[in-house]
This record gives structure tokens, sequence and C-alpha cells, in this order.
């Protein structure tokens, strides 16, 4: 075997989930009482303690630069493990961890503006940090700072990617594309009038509104990090063994992000996020539930934009207004280390 | 603040909880139903989960080189992370997180070795990795692979650092210095006719029959990681108030270990273990312990090596054979990424 890794391979799409199935995860056996497990390819895991449903997922952010517009590596860092709890139905948190590994002559005041904003965005998301740890690296060995958190949180109502039944109502909660748009735009130097800027935010009150409104009425949620909207959408659609019917016009997406995505050539569909989630809602709880997130202050943008259809199962079909066509999954991010 | 990040904030000593205290953690709240958390600085946090003790830990792994005599990167994020939950008393693993960081250009059959070690090791412990994460980062940017584990499971009997009383027993669960001693012979480029290699194991097979001969009887545990076992003996005496004196002799070292430290100027009580288990016991049941450890396979080696005392609060008192001198902690680590 002479293949090197690429940076397609940590993109979140096809080629990672390929290394993950036949390398990375190849050997692991899954637990045999696991809810959700590895061969799911969720947002995270479950697992029983006693009558609870344990939630457990994790992530390393390596974004780059780590301070960027709206935000900062630690609000990311946060926020990114937050939501995949929430996204699960764990919106009550019992636990983060906080891995920091740092390049030896690394400025101890970047640290602090870090940890204090994982400190801000704990407090903001009622998500404690209990423990961490903390690696130095070689000058030249690491590029700055990375921060991995785990999670752990309880969910009364699980909402997997595969929960989806056709006409199921689905939602986005807010607009998409300004923080993968805002940190590429920063990264190529372009300058703004606008105030475009990362809207990375944990989402565990918001979700646990729509959840309290409708509960088992929320049928599936995703964050759409990585791959977008689009891979979001697509992961929906297959694990469901459903089609998705989107309606372009009704996403909700800034004219700042339109009109830098379109100088940039990028896609605001196609772009991370990390401060939206994907809601797919029973048909008879749509209504409330867009009316849940709306009432809250994380939620205003929060709109319908389509339905789980029956036929084109595993794929997303976007009404463009003028006619339809498959929103395809990236084959890769446009651009590495953007969460 | 012009203070720059030095090799000795990740050695797992003074400068690092300083700067946990200090930065990293400095704005962290704990959460009010915590029994074990991040102001005790122990192994692992203990939050409830209903009326089971969840234990919650983390490590990220950077040891260079990843592939090393007696083990590899794999095996230790695997170790590492059931032994700082088994040393929680949480011998019972219900579900570890695999995040990998890797190097663009890295060679898939190295992250192959890697994940297959890892799984190994997993089957071992008998602890399932349940979720995980991959990030690429460009060529130059990391040096090489590095793999954060996070890890939970449950305790019956929280096992604490601080839970030392005098007269407790002191046993270690076998002979000290392996892992660091080889790592660094391996790195200087050393030869020897011996078979000098890691002994990275997981332990909470080993732990868990302590557990079930002793209950209760075992006070605390904790693993001699990065500041080797004087560091551990030294967090033990200082978090329980108590003083502990060890004698010398009675430490299990092997001869290839004692030469070798010799020659490389390392003191094996000084380096970094990550096989090994300290445990304090109550007198009355130190006698079965110590049997349930060494008619276990991973304890032949276990012994007592001395006892909590009421005075020299928080410190070590090492009886040498001819007097007695202070163990300290070792102001830093010898050599970075052994661990
Ligand atoms: N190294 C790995 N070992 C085991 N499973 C992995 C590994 N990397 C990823 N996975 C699994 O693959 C799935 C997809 O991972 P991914 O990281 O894309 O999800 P995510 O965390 O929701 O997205 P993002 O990282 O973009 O926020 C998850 O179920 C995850 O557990
Ligand atoms: N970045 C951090 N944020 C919060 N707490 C931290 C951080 N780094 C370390 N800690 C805390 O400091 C204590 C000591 O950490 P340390 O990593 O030395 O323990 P360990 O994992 O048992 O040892 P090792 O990493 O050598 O295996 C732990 O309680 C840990 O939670
Ligand atoms: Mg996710
Ligand atoms: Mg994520
Ligand atoms: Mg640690
Ligand atoms: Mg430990
Ligand atoms: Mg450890
Ligand atoms: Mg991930």
């Amino acid at each position: 075997d002479e293949r090197r890794i690429e940076l397609k391979h940590g993109a979140g799409g096809t080629a990672m989930r390929d290394l993950v199935n036949e390398t990375l995860a190849a050997n692991f056996s899954d637990p045999a009482d696991a809810l959700v497990c590895l061969a799911d390819m969720d947002d995270g895991a479950v697992v029983p303690i006693g009558d609870a449903n344990l939630v457990v997922t994790t992530d390393t952010h390596v974004i780059d630069p780590p301070f960027f517009p709206g935000g900062d590596i630690g609000r990311l860092a946060v926020s990114g493990t937050v939501n995949d709890l929430a996204v699960m139905g764990a919106t009550d948190v019992r636990g983060l961890t906080s891995a920091v590994v740092v390049e030896a002559n690394y400025p101890v005041a970047n640290l602090e503006r870090i940890a204090d904003s994982m400190a801000a965005t704990c407090a903001e998301a009622d998500a404690p940090v209990v423990t961490g740890d903390t690696k130095v690296m070689g000058n030249g060995e690491l590029d700055g700072v990375i921060v991995n958190t785990a999670g752990v949180g309880i969910a009364e109502h699980v909402t997997p990617d595969a929960g989806l039944s056709p006409n199921d109502v689905v939602i986005v909660t807010d607009s998409v594309g300004e923080h993968g748009i805002s940190l590429l735009a920063e990264r190529e130097g372009i300058e703004f009038g606008s105030d475009l800027e990362s809207d990375v935010k944990p989402l565990n009150g918001l979700l646990a509104a729509a959840l309290e409104t409708a509960g088992e009425g929320v049928t599936a949620m995703k964050d759409p990090t990585r791959m977008g909207l689009a891979g979001a959408l697509n992961e929906l659609a297959r694990k469901s063994g459903v089609g998705i019917e989107i309606r372009e016009e009704r996403v909700p997406v800034t004219s700042d992000v339109k009109g830098t995505g379109e100088m940039l050539g990028l896609d605001p569909f196609q772009i991370a996020n990390e401060g939206v989630a994907v809601l797919g809602v029973a048909p008879t709880a749509a209504e409330d539930v867009l009316t849940a997130l709306r009432d809250h202050p994380k939620g205003t943008n929060a709109a319908a934009i389509g339905k789980a259809i029956d036929d084109h199962r595993g794929r997303v079909v976007l009404d463009t207004g003028i006619g339809n066509r498959y929103l395809r999954e990236p084959a890769s991010e446009p651009a590495p280390r953007i969460c």
C-alpha cells in the first residue's frame, strides 16, 4: 500500500468516509448494546447508562487562523461539540473535555484569549468542561494550536441522521454559509464594507426548545459542518432511505454571503457552518417547531426549506424555481482547516 | 503578557498545572453535581448519571516516534485513556473516542498499522471505540500523526488521588521505567543486547481484580505517567494530605532499566510509564489485593512499596536503605513527546 494521506481525507466527504471504514475504524467492533454506533457514522454515538441515553462525541479543531471575524478556535471547539451532542438529541450536556496541543514558542496571551472564549461559550451553552489535557510539541512540529473537545450528554429522545420519513418537513435553523465564506474571505485577505463574519455558536438551547415543543415529532437532526448544507442533506437522505426535496429560494442566505461567495467562486450550500442545524420534523409538528425556533434568539431566521419524499431515495432534489437538479455532496472541501 | 509556551508547559508538572489553573482552565466552572472535577486535577472527572458514577477523561498522544519497541501510538492511545478511567475506578469502559490528526503525505499503511493496534488493544481491554474524528493538516503543519482518545466508564467505587489515609499500603502493579527508558534509548539510537522495550498496556482488567477483592478497601489509584512514579506519589501525598514512605529496594525496576537509565543519566522513578498503576489500599485489605494482583497475568511483579504516614504531609520520603531523603516530583520531563 503506497498510498499517502491527502487533504481530501480530512474533508468530511467520501474520501474521509472510505479512509475511516477501510483503515481507521476497519477493525473496531461496536459494543452490543450501543443504540447508535460507529457503523451509523452519525454525529455521535449513543450508549445506554442505566435508563439514560448517553451521547458521546469528539472533534479536533484545527482551524486556521485561530482568530477570525466572529469567533475563534475556542468558541468553535465548544460550539462544535455541543452541537454534535445537541443534534443527536443531547441538549443536556453533562461534560466536555478540552485537550489542547500547542507549539513551543506560542504566545501565552493567545492561549488566554482562546481559553476565555471557551469559558464564555461554555457558560452560554450551560456546558461545563470537566477535564482536559495539555501537550506541547516542539517549535515547527505543529502549526500553532489545535483543540480537541469530546463531550457527553443525555438525550431523552435520540434524533439520528436515519430518522427521516417521507413527508417530514426539513427545517434549517439559520442562514447558511457565514462561517465558511467569512473565513475564506478573511484568508484571501478580501476587505468588505460589510460586516460579514462567522456565526459560530452553540445551539443546544435552541434545539432544546424544538424538542420541548415536539418531542418525538423531531425525527432527525444534523449539523451541516465540513460538507456544508449539501453534505448534511445528502447524508440525511442516504441514511434515512428517503429523497429530500429542497426549494432553493427558501434556504436563507444573506446577500453578503451570496455576493462574497460569487466573488470567491464558492457555493454557500457547499461550505462549512458551525452554528446551524438541519431538522426533520413530522408534518403535524412542523408549524409548532418553526414557531418555537423563531421565538428563540438563535432561531429568528429559521425556515422550512423542503421535505422528505418517497422517490429519489438517497438523493437531494433542488427546485431552482425554473426546474429541478440534484444537489450533490461536494467532492471535497473548497479549502482545508476551516473548522 | 509576553510569555511564550515552553516544552515544560506540556510536561505534566508544576509549569503545566500553573498554566492550566491560571490560563487554560482559569475561567471554567465546574458543574454543581460533579463528584470529581477540574479543581481536583485528577485522572478524570466524575459526573453522576442517574445512580451511576460516570468517569470522563481525555488525553492527546503525541509520541515520537509513533512506532517504538513494545508498542505504538495506537496501543498507547487506547491504554492511556483506559488506564486513566481505570485508576478512577471505572474499569468498566463504556466508550472511547478516536480523534486522529494527520499530516498530508503521511503513508496510509502507517495509519493502518496504528488503527489495527488500537483495535487489538481495544479488544484486549474490552473497551470499544464508539465514535471518532479525522482531520488532515497540510504537509509541514504537523509532525506526522497524533491521536486524542477520550473515554467514559462507570465506577462502582471511585478511587481518587485524594483517597489515601495514614497506614494505607502503597502498591505498584509492575516494575517502573520500561516505557520511558526504552523510548529514550531508542531515540538516542542506543543498541542493546537486551530486549528492553515499552510495557505499555491497558490495566482495567487487572485493577478490576483488585476492586473485586477489596471494594472500598482500595482507597486511591493513579497512573504514573509523564512525571513518573515520583510525580504520581507526590500528587497522591499532596492531594490526600498525608506523607508517603517508600522503601526504595521494594520498588520493582528491571536490571535492564537500571543499567540503561544509568547510561542515559535517567532516573527510572522519574520517567513516564503507561502500563503501571499505583494503589493505596487499607491495611486490612493489602495482603488480599496483592495476591489478587499477582494472580493476574499483568500483575505478576506487583509489590507493596511503602505506606501513607501521618507526618511529612504532602511529601514522599524515600528510605534508601542507608537513610531517608525526599523523593521530589521531577522539575520537568527529561524529554518531550514520550507519551
Ligand atoms: N478516526 C475515526 N475513527 C472512527 N470513526 C471516525 C473517525 N473519523 C470519523 N469517524 C466517524 O465518521 C463519522 C463522520 O465523522 P465527521 O467528523 O465527519 O462527523 P462530524 O463530527 O459530525 O462532522 P465535523 O467533524 O465536520 O464537525 C462519525 O460518525 C465519526 O464517528
Ligand atoms: N487544557 C486543560 N484544560 C483543563 N484541564 C486540564 C487541561 N490540561 C490538563 N488539565 C487537567 O489537569 C490535570 C492533570 O492533567 P494530566 O494530563 O497531567 O493528567 P493525566 O492525563 O492523568 O496524565 P497524562 O496526560 O500524563 O497521562 C487533569 O485533571 C486534567 O483534567
Ligand atoms: Mg456533526
Ligand atoms: Mg462535528
Ligand atoms: Mg492527560
Ligand atoms: Mg493519569
Ligand atoms: Mg493520562
Ligand atoms: Mg468530526
